[in-house]
């Protein structure tokens, strides 16, 4: 099992590879038989081709994903954090918040991941 | 199935419980059947009898709950919260930064409710 600091580590790279534009980092960091439910009471993504295609696109519309309070471990496998997610797309600037949990393997890869957030967590700037 | 707006409006009301030391209106947002994980990977609390003793100890030790981000919904029946908790006990402070998801079901009351926070995210004051 991973410890609390590196799965905060993994969800930090998970940031980052948003950040620097790098959808293969992101992807890296998935099981090959993950499953992702962004956001939460969507069609789960099963496996790692479907969401390779689910994250080329998100980082390519992303501008920043951006902290909002430190991200929390817990007693098991998953972790958790608050983030916006900003978005700019033909002029229109709009701010997501959104909390995403995280459970991992013990390869340290991740097997589960939720995104909380709704169509009223989404403002246009 | 209760929109995003009751979900998040009941969640407010678990914060203004603890805040202001009302255990019972806690445990009354819960349904019969609920689940608690508090904290993720510590055993299971099911149903309101074993929930009821534990709220009652909790907000009993808790001096406040604050959000540090707006709370957050989803396209389902499910939305999640980032907050710290402030205990003080024997002249001790420490703040807990948590996460809670919390499950609901068609009635309005929450059918289950995870905490993620580990031994990494307790500072003492």
């Amino acid at each position: 099992m991973l410890t609390e600091a590196e799965m905060k580590a993994n969800m930090q790279r998970y940031l980052d590879g948003f950040n620097k534009n790098d959808p293969e980092k992101v992807i890296s960091l998935f099981a090959a038989d993950a499953q992702v439910e962004d956001p939460v009471g969507s069609e789960k993504l099963i496996g790692k081709g479907s969401l390779a295609d689910f994250f080329r696109q998100s980082v390519a519309s992303v501008k920043q994903l951006k902290l909002e309070a430190p991200i929390r471990g817990s007693h098991g496998n998953s972790a958790a954090m608050a983030f916006s997610i900003h978005v700019e797309k033909e002029g229109i600037k709009t701010i997501i918040h959104c909390i995403d949990v995280m459970t991992f393997n013990d390869a340290g890869k991740i097997i589960d991941m939720k995104a909380y957030w709704g169509p009223e967590d989404a403002q246009q700037l």
